[in-house]
């Protein structure tokens, strides 16, 4: 899939007519007196486009969500919008009142700086629950941010470190490619790290059809220079999410702040892309999955203390609601993953899990086999229910590898789903059983 | 609840007419040349009814189940029971025809012992999964147990130390109540420590009302000298493992192997219980639903790395299902144990986990608050969604606590749910990650 796209160096400043910036503003600790965080991480990221753009969002279908959640699924209505203004340290969740007048005057105040409709600006939030933002250190970043933003590859990084919290690197992706003549391009950049199961819709309503999720706050923001209609944009994300973002799990726990907003600003005057013209909407939802997939993917290897990335296949499911079903149970069972933490090949664990979840399992029909990420060498564990021959030391080498696939056939079916997933560590229990005597170390 | 009966020194052998012993037979290293086990802790035991006894089982929804409960809970159909061997070390459970042939062959070999017909032999396995048992090590085991029979508080305890697996320690229960002025006793031991999310039912079949479940296996084994109608038994047993067992979850992997029964001999001469009794029935469910509490709350607090015992309580939902939802989302969420184990009153966690349950949640209507165990004095930290005054170290108090309830009130209707629960610890990752150099380290 990705040598169908040209990758470019930059990731939101990729695409024509967006600038971006990042800076350090000391949101986190403020009002714990205990002077600023280490290294004075960015903390506040301003994101802008030359001019208005088609506007497409996918939020958290946690019933309890954040402000800031709540204040983008409104705007999303406009169809339009020019700017994203982020800031990790402060979730801005379970804030009232205060809290959505906080995220109200974050975009006020950016429109105030950019001199547009705040209409037009939209904001999200991540880090700790339950504390209001520190409004004062909000608009000194903003103003910093306006002044400095600019369209180079640091640019685009200042703004992808901004909104990391325990993320220990920089999640940034971009792609080029060609649409009638014209060149187009999609960047991105994400944070996630713990909390993380997203499962959102494009209204934060939950459908029947995303499965309960998990928790550390996952946010992603994608320009393209790409002319494109609402409704396909629309589309295109909210498949694009269904096989990316929708299909990770570090912990189980879903957060209170998911967001994935993409800007497409037209600049690449390429014909608009519509849902009519089937060629150009393939590509560019082509383009957009793989912007989206790879970001995601960072995710789960970055996750808190994570020291394995594995894909969970499963296929052979009677429909896709119990490939589903299964795949999360595998891909969440904290036996299952603290064996993998010891590069233990259990596939009693898999099995145990596969029968409790909701997914109709015969014993007697199962497969469970790795390989290597894609490869078609499979090296069985169990067949038909029952443990095959090979030598024990060779599965343990296929899970001894820091990236592996986990390939379940129930052989009932056709239907299939795949999870990405990580193992659980005593790294994650450390980072995240937190510090009682410094609060602002615990996560929100 | 525990001052109405009088507690008893022995378990399983308290009631009239039953013995028991466990022995060493290395049913767990056979196979691996690594000689055996440390300490060589017991690891076959028997329990024997000088009469046949009327006898009730509950036993694990997964799908994947294995071949003693197969077993058992055909032989429920009988009505009637008069042992039970149990062996620690090997589940057989993924063990196939074999695996269904073991478990009958078990029975024949105690039965052979005893001069009992097989049809009255129940039997239960809890340990590595897919692994076929070591038989000639089992026949040893149960010809050794049959020799040394006895009621002593010994006998009784040896049984409960030959079930365990990662158990720390023994776990076993008695008491001793009137009816009719005759005296009753009843005595249980069981064993837990990790795939600790039980959700039984009488027939293994999984009905609407038990909820997903979690996973180490527990087994659990409880004899009576009451005098009890077959249906009476059954349905005390499901209550009391309705308000227990299926109440607990240490790491939400529900095993393949749980399984509770009972046995209840008569010898103790009362009128015969019947569900048209109302008196003496509710006094004996009274009893029996102890019994089993008390065994629950031992797996919990003896889980594996287990620091903290937690009692959620959730009250205030719209009906049973959704109270249900609530509990087991915040008792399961990775994030919201590692905070208690690091003692952090992190209400931002609970009311995540809430959002994503299945329960309807409004934020603005949330209260949690903690206190001692069954104490009515409360500290809030979060009133109708919102974070209270309390002060930080107050909450931490109530935290740091070994055992604390957690109360949830969600304000929207009168179901209430309860489930117990603990902490995440780095030990029980450490201890379930495995030592892929010896086998027969890594959990089933």
């Amino acid at each position: 899939m990705g040598a169908l796209f040209k990758s470019h160096s930059s990731s939101v400043t990729a695409p024509q007519g967006f600038s971006a910036a990042g800076v350090f503003c000391d949101i986190k600790r403020l009002g714990t007196g205990k002077g600023s965080s280490k290294g004075n991480k960015r903390d506040l990221a301003l994101i802008v486009s030359a001019v208005p753009a088609t506007v497409a969002g996918m939020f958290t279908t946690n019933q309890i969500c954040a402000a800031p959640v709540k204040l983008c699924a409104a705007r999303m209505k406009g169809g339009t919008a020019q700017a994203i203004v982020i800031n990790s340290g402060n979730a801005n969740a379970c804030t009232g009142k205060q809290g959505f007048a906080d995220a109200v005057a974050m975009s006020e105040s950016a429109a105030k700086q950019l001199q547009l409709p705040a209409s037009q600006i939209l904001v999200a939030s991540t880090g700790r629950i339950g504390v209001t933002l520190p409004m004062a250190n909000v608009n000194n970043g903003i103003s910093a941010c306006a002044k400095i933003l600019g369209a180079t590859p640091e640019h685009a990084a200042h703004a992808a470190e901004a909104i990391m919290t325990s993320d220990t690197r920089v999640k940034q992706v971009a792609v080029e490619f060609k649409l009638g003549g014209r060149t187009v391009r999609i960047g991105g950049i994400c944070k996630g790290a713990g909390m993380i199961q997203p499962g959102m819709s494009a209204t934060g309503a939950r459908p029947a059809a995303i499965p309960q999720g998990l928790h550390a706050t996952m946010l992603c923001f994608i320009t393209t220079d790409a002319a494109i209609e609402p409704a396909a944009l629309r589309a295109a994300l909210s498949e694009a999410v269904a096989h990316s973002f929708n299909r990770i799990t570090i912990d189980g726990d879903m957060s209170t702040n998911d967001t994935v907003l993409v800007l497409a600003n037209g600049l690449a005057k390429n014909a608009g892309i519509s849902m009519a013209k089937r060629q150009d909407f393939a590509t560019f939802q082509s383009a957009l999955s793989h912007v989206c997939l790879e970001l995601a993917k960072l995710i789960v290897r970055d996750g808190e203390g994570v020291t394995r990335f594995v894909t969970v296949r499963v296929s052979g499911a009677q429909n896709f609601k119990e490939a589903d079903a299964a795949a999360r149970a595998v891909a969440n069972s904290v036996l299952v993953k603290t064996s993998w933490f010891g590069g233990d090949p259990n596939w009693g664990r898999i099995i145990d899990a596969l029968g409790y979840s909701n997914a109709t399992i015969v014993e007697e029909k199962v497969d469970i086999a790795y390989s290597a990420p894609g490869s078609k060498k499979r090296i069985h564990s169990l067949k038909k229910g029952q443990p095959t021959k090979t030598p024990f030391p060779q599965l343990c080498a296929a899970v001894a590898a820091k990236e592996f696939d986990l390939h379940i056939h129930l052989n009932l079916g056709k239907a299939a789903a795949v999870m990405y997933t990580c193992d659980l560590t005593e790294e994650y229990v450390d980072f995240n059983k937190g510090d009682v005597s410094d609060p602002t170390t615990l996560g929100g």
